[in-house]
Order: C-alpha cells, then sequence, then structure tokens
C-alpha cells in the first residue's frame, strides 16, 4: 500500500540491483546517481556484488541503504516460476520492501514477466482495475507519446482497453504533465467500424467515455506526435515496441555504415555530427527509463534489459517524480472510483 | 482461372488506371513503362481520362489496350459496398478481365479493402485456401523479408496462420527466388509458450508443417534479415507495417530537418549525399511495388495508395514475373493440394 509521503520526504525507490543485461554494473552507479539527486536508494540484491560495486562509487552522505536476496530471477525464467520458487530473488524482495512500507516504489530492468507477476501478486491490483497494464513512453517528432499495453497482457478485452485509456490518461496528466490528453485506439484504418473485434467494440466503449478519444489511430499516427495516448492489446503494442526499436536500429546501422563508406563522407558525417544527435535521442529508448507498470497499489517500472545507466537513472526518476506529485496516489485514489474504470461518472459498475 | 500462358507470350496486366492518390497521371505512365519492357497491358477506367493521359506518353508499338469503366471506387468506400453497388468501377472491371481469361493478373493501388474484395469474389480462392492474405515485401539489412497478413484479415485462427507460412513459401521461392525460406511467427518472445492464444497454437500446427519454420520472431528480427516470411494476423501486420512506414518517415524528415539546420551540416550533408541514398531505398515501398494478395486462383497485387510511377512499375513487373515463370501456375497447383495446406503432405485434410 502507498504510505503517506509528504513533499518535503525523500522519495523511497527499491532498485533491483541484480536485474538487466548488465546488473550491478551499471544499476548500482545509476542508484547512486539518484541519490545525488535527493532520492532515498534501496539496493536490492546478492549483498558482496552490489557492496564491491558500491566500493567504487563516490557515496558519502548518500541515503544508500542495501537488502540482501540471496536470488536472482534469469532472464529465462518462467514469471510463475520465479514467483513460487524464487521468494528471496531481487525483485520479489524489493517488491516485498513496497509492501511493507519501507520504499514507495521499485524499479527493474530484469525479466519484465517476472517484474510484472511480481508487482501484481506481491503488491495488487488498484480495486476495479482488471489487468495492469505497461505503458511505453515514445519519442515523436513533436512530444512523447504513451502507448499501451506494451506487454503485461495478450489478448485483451474491450472493457479493458478501456481502463487502459482511462489508467493512461492519469498518468499523462499526473506524472507527464500532459494536459487534457488526446486517446487514440490503435487499428487499421482511421474510420469507425475498422479493426478487429476487440478494438471495434473497444471503440464504442472509449466514445462514451469521458476521455478525449479521438478515434482510431494507424501505425503510422504514432511517431507524428498527434495524439498523446494510443491505447492497444499487449501483443499488438509489444510487437510495435520492439519493431520501432529494431527498425531505429536497423537505419542507424545502415546510415552509419554507408556514411563511413568513403572519405568524402566521413568528412560530410564530422562536419554534421551534431545533426545525428537528435535523430539518436529519438530512436534511443533510455530517454525515458522505463516502462510503468499502471493498475498497482503501488509504482512499479519495468526498465528496459538493455538500459544503460542514464536509463536506470530516469527510470529511479520517473518513480520518484511519482511520489513526489503524489501521482500516484492520485491514480489509485481516481481508479479506485469503479464507476471511472467504466469510463463514464454516469455509469454504475457493470 | 489461370490460362496456359507459355513462356512467349507476353504477360497480360489489367491495370486499374483510377486507383491511388494520383490515379491516371501516375498510373498510365507507369504502365507505359511496363509495356516498355514487354508487358501487355490493359488500362482499365475512365477512357476519356485514360486516353489524354496515354496522349502524353509515347506508346508507338507498345501493347497497350483501354477498356471503359464508368465508376471509380472511392478511398472511403467501403468493400462490400465497392463490390455491390460498383459494378463497373474500374477495380472490379480489371478483375473481370482477368476472370474472363483476357488477362493475366491484375494490380490497383486504390482503396486496398475493395481490392482485396473484388479479388477475393470476383476471382475466388484457391481450393483449401481458407483465407488469402496479403504478402508485405518489407526491405531488411540483408535480402527483403515477406511479412503476411498485412491487412486482408483480422482475428486470424490457428489454422489460418499456417496457411499463410505455406502460401508465403510457395510464393518465396516461385516469385522472390528464395532458395528453402525460414518461416517465423511474430510473437512477444523467442521462446516457445509466448504469445496470445491463437499464435501459441499456430505455432505447434508450423512446428509440425513440412516448413523451415524457426519459431517465434520479435518485432525487432524483422529488419535485421535473419528471417525470411513472418507469419502474423492482419491485424498486427497491418498495424507493423504502417508503423514502420511512419517511423522510417519521421526519423527521415528529423534527419533532414537537422542537417540542413546550419550551413556546416548543410555542407557536411552535401558530402555524404550518396550514403543517404540506401537509407532511403530501405525506407522506401516503392522498391517492392505492392502486397500480392496470396491464395486467389490469379494474381492480384495491392500497391499502395502513395504509389509513385516507379512503385506502380515494380508492383506490374511483380505480377509480369508471377505469369513469365509460371509461378502463380505453381501455386494454384501446390496449394489446390488440401494435405499441403494443412502444413504436411503425412496428414489428410482436417
Amino acid at each position: 500500500m502507498m504510505p503517506s509521503t509528504g513533499a518535503t520526504t525523500a522519495p523511497r525507490i527499491a532498485v533491483d540491483a541484480m536485474g538487466g543485461d548488465f546488473g550491478p554494473r551499471i544499476v548500482v552507479p545509476a542508484a547512486v546517481q539518484a541519490a545525488r539527486e535527493g532520492v532515498s536508494i534501496i539496493l536490492v540484491g546478492d549483498e558482496e556484488l552490489v557492496r564491491a560495486e558500491l566500493a567504487g562509487c563516490r557515496t558519502d552522505g548518500l541515503d544508500i541503504r542495501v537488502v540482501h536476496a540471496s536470488q536472482v530471477v534469469e532472464m529465462d525464467d518462467k514469471p510463475s516460476d520465479a514467483l513460487r520458487r524464487k521468494k528471496d530473488s531481487s525483485i520479489q524482495v524489493a517488491c516485498r520492501l513496497v509492501k511493507d512500507g519501507e520504499a514507495d516504489g521499485v524499479i527493474s530492468a530484469g525479466n519484465s514477466g517476472a517484474t510484472v507477476a511480481c508487482g501484481m501478486f506481491v503488491l495488487g491490483r488498484i480495486k476495479g482495475v482488471q489487468r495492469p497494464a505497461l505503458a511505453g513512453i515514445l519519442p515523436t517528432e513533436k512530444d512523447p507519446v504513451v502507448l499501451l499495453d506494451v506487454g503485461a497482457n495478450v489478448d485483451s478485452k474491450p472493457q479493458h482497453l478501456l481502463q487502459f485509456g482511462i489508467m493512461a490518461d492519469v498518468f499523462a496528466r499526473g506524472v507527464m504533465g500532459m494536459d487534457n490528453p488526446s486517446v487514440g485506439i490503435l487499428s487499421i484504418g482511421e474510420e469507425e467500424g475498422k479493426g478487429n473485434a476487440a478494438v471495434r467494440e473497444a471503440f464504442e466503449l472509449l466514445k462514451k467515455s469521458q476521455l478525449r478519444f479521438i478515434g482510431n489511430v494507424e501505425g503510422r499516427d504514432i511517431f507524428t506526435g498527434e495524439v498523446d495516448i494510443v491505447v492497444c492489446d499487449g501483443f499488438v503494442g509489444n510487437v510495435a515496441l520492439k519493431l520501432s526499436e529494431g527498425l531505429a536500429t536497423s537505419l542507424g546501422r545502415i546510415l552509419k555504415s554507408e556514411l563511413t563508406s568513403n572519405w568524402l563522407s566521413k568528412l560530410g558525417i564530422l562536419l554534421s555530427l551534431g545533426a545525428f544527435k537528435r535523430f539518436r535521442k529519438v530512436t534511443d529508448y533510455a530517454e525515458y527509463g522505463g516502462a510503468p507498470l499502471l493498475g498497482l497499489k503501488d509504482i512499479v517500472i519495468v526498465a528496459h534489459g538493455k538500459s544503460n545507466e542514464l536509463a536506470m537513472v530516469n527510470g529511479i526518476r520517473m518513480a520518484a517524480t511519482s511520489v513526489r506529485n503524489k501521482a500516484h496516489e492520485h491514480m489509485v485514489e481516481r481508479l479506485a472510483d469503479h464507476k471511472g474504470l467504466n469510463g463514464s461518472s454516469e455509469k454504475d459498475a457493470a
């Protein structure tokens, strides 16, 4: 449960030190950086390894403690196994610290299925939320777009898709600072009536809701920045997220190999080096640090497995912002109202 | 039905002259170019408009005829309406020319839903094919990948996904010239067992099939060129296709605006201009010209609405290649075998 955290208290974030492709080597320095910015850090993992990494950092006067966890969830562990057989894993211990009121939120770059499962079962859903959803925050030509679900659920029902929209709306206002965000549903044509069965039904629910629903959006609309929130099933969202990442990486690789293929273009790239920075920034998931798992009683951030130090710092910052702005408390309050989750304050719970 | 077209006869392609965002202005010159390359062309559409465009082209000695159609399917017409209420539309008349044996294949850059519907109902499915599917051909870091379905179906069942794989395999060998292509199914994790219900079941069917099935592939694997064929539901495939197009366009736009923002990078871009060509080629749908609708008795190519002249020429070339290689005849033969469509020659029709 969310303890009452005043603006005067530092946000307390439990960080899974073992998570991600690089483990403590990346996570510990990132946590130290966040501590420097006023976050109270609990590093959870193999105490010896974590302390060894901490020894290499300047931590004087910083609010960092270490909580030992004897197990690690591997990237190929099944979420259910991680939950049942690895009760002393760093991610599960970190979640319990939040559950027990010792931390305000948790972040992990480890096995994302296991993080979602631990978040759901240790911390629990907000009353009325049927399916928590992962919100991917993607850069666009303008402001970032919130895409959800990006993988917590598959085969989502229309009512789930409606709730994704409501949760994203609260998140976008409270954490992203968006004013009256527009909400679209991902489909395969702009006109009403286009899409699969679930999307067509969800369209009707979203239309009746109090959200600023703008109708169907297509894959090509995501990156123009014309819509603030895009709702979709987690299977579709996960494919979209990974496809975007893969395509941006491939295009960057092609550009680089072409640009360094002869001395003339090498000189050219030297002159235009600055210009490539924004291109890279747009294709860089490190910018937003992680995907918040919306709909839980507490703050859970699922960071990218390949997270570098910047990505982890940004992920911790996002969790800390949620605490400081009381955005998560507000979400819990707003969503705990059954009526709100049906999209309309006029309607009763279904 | 497919008439017997020997290698000595020119492929006869019916071209919807009214289709696409630019209509006859783009389609007619493209058809003239294809005729120069030895394709027998039938331009279908408003005779007056088509002849006016033809008058501006050098057509001496070329095998081009015009067939009048009094109606045009608009981009926002419903496929069912296009089928029932616009029986004299250019796309429907073009399909009937194929049906009547006057042409070997048809191409349209018009309303793609209407083209799919006309193809299905006028020309008919190959016996045993449950759902025809649109095959998107996407450039990658290496060879192109065939992604299907990219939008002919939604809510595909596992058996449909298996058939998509089989149809793509025949197409990739016969038309794309691929040798023993690998087949993956688009999912949200590499391990078996990841995905939604339909994908998990389709995985089992594909595994038992005679295809070179390599298991689940993720969104990030599509553009690396490590897999030849990617099977997915048409909703997911359509989102993926449009997302790729949109992201590539956005990235290109960002790069261009950054590169022309000051004189230093302007000089840089001048020096490295050649290097951008491959980048643009990779992001350019005109390269492959269109998506063949697989599973029909005859050749139907659905071209991009925004097709430029090159895209249309390439689309007509693809249709012509199918005719010349007897690839389509071969597909009809191979697919007409019920057993083959169940993925295994040992098994009987379900």
